[in-house]
């Protein structure tokens, strides 16, 4: 069944609401002593914070709360009903390695699910109090300054991007890192570190792609309507849709500087 | 003649008076269009803006007004008076490509030398309303929240360290990412991307330690007394004092962090 506008508007109104159930949750720790835990054991490093555990709980319960009907995915908790109609996708903190580090760049991203597919979205950085939400009827920035509209910027050419990626060495295979080395090589310049945040700087436009790979739905959900809803494009590293377990990404504002990258990307494509 | 505890008070004040007219004078062009030149030509990119050139045009005025007698090095009017008494050293817009890219990690990066020495400093970032200012009485947060004590955390093992660094593919020769690599390869955690406002996060007690290579006066000036006001420490690559001209440089929370990781830098130290 089609979402109307006017669903549509009272989850948008909703979705504000988790937001600052989340914020609420997670800035009295941010800075502070955060309860940091290794939940990878002697495998390597994966910090995961009581900020990050207190922020889906709290989402989670205005979920139960108010339409107790939707499905959950969460990082931190795990699935409830994720083959509802509507099935929210959360990462309270992506970028906990930000956020345990002091950089005001993590965020709450908290996707909806229609039937499947990505319909409304934010990234949020409280440190900030910014809030980028998006759906198919538009993207904005909510912030203390009001709301303003948020849209791509024209880059047809890759030598004119400015392109993004978390961590080259951390995060991409062999083959992965041979990509993005020849896709950073034509870009105008690379930003590191910025995790999902970089997503948000697309759709303001004032960064034109970011490329990642390992993602989890949790990673790039949330940030699909909003890139959409303000005209840019997200697609795994073949190209197509982006499925709904994550993968290789890739964000740009502009369809043809993703087409120059993707003859690279496609060649390392899983 | 020693610098009197009434003279750096008022000069701290005068920092902070810097700080706003930088401010005033960038903010309105982040996130808006920022007159980009790219200064390098044909030989890469290395974007100035507006921002920049106002927000020094602006500091040089005010000092020129309230101390004619003080020397000012900046990164984008040159150097006047170098051998002066007072010399300031000015990094307007720290992180120029963080700006163009909308990342609000950039830096207002304000020094000032007595006899050649780094006695006062502060790292600000305007979009976030941070001032971390710093000289031999102690280092402080100034915000919207007020004033807060900054010091730095212990952390006297290199495997238990957050570390970061800019570019280690842009910034490190050869031999410098070899030192890198090692380095992070025994460090808990490494952050990327990060400029001058990882200096502010190892005052802050959130990180560890900074490695960079190829620094010039102004970028490291300024957070040497707000490191050291904090209980932090600022070297080269050998575990010397910084010289007049930046160069290769480590900063570290404490100092037994510090001498693990020059073991590997020692070795690549110009």
């Amino acid at each position: 069944m089609a979402l109307s506008s006017e669903k549509l508007a009272e989850l948008d109104g909703f979705l504000l609401e988790l937001n600052r159930a989340a914020a609420g949750a997670i800035l009295p720790l941010f800075r502070a002593d955060h309860g940091l835990v290794d939940k990878s054991g002697a495998k390597g490093f994966d910090p995961v914070t009581e900020a990050d555990r207190g922020a889906e709980r709290a989402i989670r319960q205005l979920i139960a709360e108010h339409y107790p009907e939707h499905g959950v995915i969460g990082e931190e908790y795990g699935e409830d009903r994720p083959d509802a109609e509507f099935v929210w996708v959360l990462d309270p903190v992506d970028g906990t390695r930000a956020f345990i580090s002091g950089l005001p760049l993590w965020c709450v991203l908290i996707g909806l699910r229609h039937e499947g597919r990505p319909v409304l979205g934010s990234i949020a950085q409280p440190y900030l109090g910014e809030i980028y939400i998006g759906h198919a009827g538009g993207s904005r920035l909510v912030s203390a300054a009001g709301e303003q509209p948020l849209k791509v910027r024209a880059c047809p050419k890759l030598t004119d991007a400015i392109i993004a990626t978390t961590d080259p060495e951390g995060c991409f295979s062999g083959a992965e890192l041979g990509a993005w080395t020849q896709v950073r090589a034509a870009a105008r310049l690379a930003r590191l570190g910025c995790d999902a945040y970089a997503y948000a700087m697309v759709a303001a436009g004032t960064m034109d792609m970011v490329i990642e790979a390992g993602l989890k739905a949790w990673d790039i959900d949330a940030a699909i309507p909003v890139i959409e809803g303000a005209g840019g494009v997200v697609t795994d590293w073949r190209g197509d849709p982006v499925g709904p377990n994550g993968g290789q990404i890739a964000i740009a504002g502009d369809r043809a500087c993703l087409e120059e990258a993707l003859v690279a990307l496609k060649r390392s494509a899983l």
